[in-house]
């Protein structure tokens, strides 16, 4: 089959891949279209080692697998657990001590014709929902994951900092909890996708120090995190979302005496993240800047790479 | 008065400061014990900037304020607040925006002959308890702090990272939650004391990584903060209990993937430390390593600064 191929930071279109074939209680799912998301630009730049085909945004139709999910559009979990350690004893599995991650740890990913997961992964697509809109699921159950981890209160002032690909659809899922949100970032054309949901924005200037009950960075370097930091009152919660390159340098005795929280977040839950595709209570076609075919993937990883790109799509199926 | 005062980083022990009138709503306090904190000596290190009556644990004898405390031995919060921010008026006096702090922020301690407080920041000492030990009242109500923001499960493992007087207290009360508790530090002797109360103790090595779903982390410096981190599990909280001198430098990634939960705790809630040391349900009379007169005080924080050393009191009033 064909396939991106990651090795020692490199890419490559290889057209010489076997198709997988599904373990026990795997499908095999014939990708349609597949997202760029920054973490495969971090795989790229070599901050995780990683070889092998990258990619865990998807959408695809099940070629191999259970007869109600055969010839059906999904999309898939990217956390392939073990179901045996405490933490899928636990109902965890996205904490699995064993787990291999579609794209990212051991498990190749969606940037191919084919991929495998695991049966129980897969959710089916709901009608309404494009093939596009649908790619956006995995990062819309991120973005999710902070209210799975958080009760968001009506009351709170709560701060995005960070307007790019996880942020807008972060300020966009914490705006549906009714709370004062305020989203900051650096690009005029990105807040204003915001706005156009009748989200407040602003820059950097405008966020209080000392203000926000929440605040959530989803930048990834450490200006942003000093932003949030700064932003928050005593005993205020700082959702760390992005990764960093490195290590960041953090006044922790100020954490101690304000008693700040900070919460690491990663992924969340499908099913919520189809449902508010579904009812359309979120909005991702604005957020799409491009679309290249599988022919093209390096091209749009090389778009995807521009700085203030937001989501480049790879149209594998051409459907 | 006579009082330790601290200017420029350097004490010197003086008899000419005045003795202080109580405002309205504060009571006048004799001193009767008073106890060294590593914030005191951080204070004198100059991490923090402040001139004045050093010393926030004490224990004195009210002779003005309202009868039913007139004549009696009481223990006192030491954040004065406003009464009108919205910390106050949320019931969070201890993050009131506009706080003085006795012995530590804009307000005069307790290494003198007498100090002020609002008169609803005393509690009397249940007759139960000893001088000596009521002036640990307000570290023991620190360390129940890390109780008042988190539920401890029983079955959780917890790891309390350092045997000095904080980490001996946090251990000691965790202990009582009933817990699986492992208490780790440097010192063969520290830990001996833990051992005699019947809580598990060991060198760092002992730490399994990836094991505990909570660790605190009472030494303020960068190796105790790697031990506790890594001792988690995902979804593990980190409980940051000292302060630090400067920086630390995080991986901040692998919270995120981790899902790990990092949580400033200051000031806690005397009531319950009070009635514990009244149930003689800590024990803190082994952690006193010497007892100095007031005049003799400089020499009691020449003794606290000597590595190692536990609670240092100074005898205000010789009772």
């Amino acid at each position: 089959m064909k396939a991106v191929w990651l090795e020692h930071q490199q890419l490559e279109l290889r057209t010489d891949i076997p198709t997988p074939t599904p373990s026990p209680g795997e499908a095999l799912v014939r990708v349609l279209r597949a997202g760029i998301c920054n973490t495969d630009l971090e795989l790229l730049r070599g901050y995780y080692p990683y070889q092998g085909i990258p990619g865990h945004e998807f959408v695809g139709v099940v070629e191999q697998g259970p007869p109600n999910l055969l010839g059906r559009r999904v999309v898939g979990e990217i956390n392939a657990a073990c179901g045996k350690c405490r933490f899928c004893l636990t109902q965890q599995p996205t904490h699995c001590e064993n787990r291999t991650v579609l794209g990212i740890v051991n498990r190749n990913g969606a940037f191919a014709d084919y991929l495998t997961l695991p049966v129980q992964n897969l959710h089916l697509v709901p009608h309404s929902v494009s093939t596009d809109a649908a790619t956006f699921t995995e990062p819309i159950a991120a973005a999710l994951e902070i209210q799975q981890q958080l009760s968001i209160h009506p009351e709170w002032r709560v701060l995005v900092v960070g307007d790019g690909k996880l942020g807008q659809l972060i300020a966009q899922t914490l705006a549906l909890t009714g709370c004062d949100l305020l989203a900051v970032g650096r690009h005029r054309d990105k807040l204003q996708l915001l706005e156009n949901r009748g989200i407040k924005t602003g820059f950097a200037d405008a966020v209080v120090d000392r203000s926000f009950d929440l605040a959530v960075e989803c930048t990834g370097n450490p200006e942003g995190f000093t932003i949030a930091r700064r932003s928050l009152r005593s005993r205020g919660i700082l959702v760390l979302k992005s990764t960093y390159t490195g290590n960041l340098t953090i006044d922790v005795s100020s954490l101690v005496v304000d008693e700040i929280t900070l919460l690491g977040s990663r992924c969340g839950p499908f099913v919520p993240a189809l449902q508010l595709l579904a009812e359309f209570r979120v909005d991702v076609e604005p957020l799409i800047q491009a679309k290249y075919s599988l022919d093209d993937a390096i091209a749009a990883f090389n778009h995807a790479q521009k700085r203030g790109t937001l989501k480049v799509l790879v149209d594998v199926a051409g459907s």
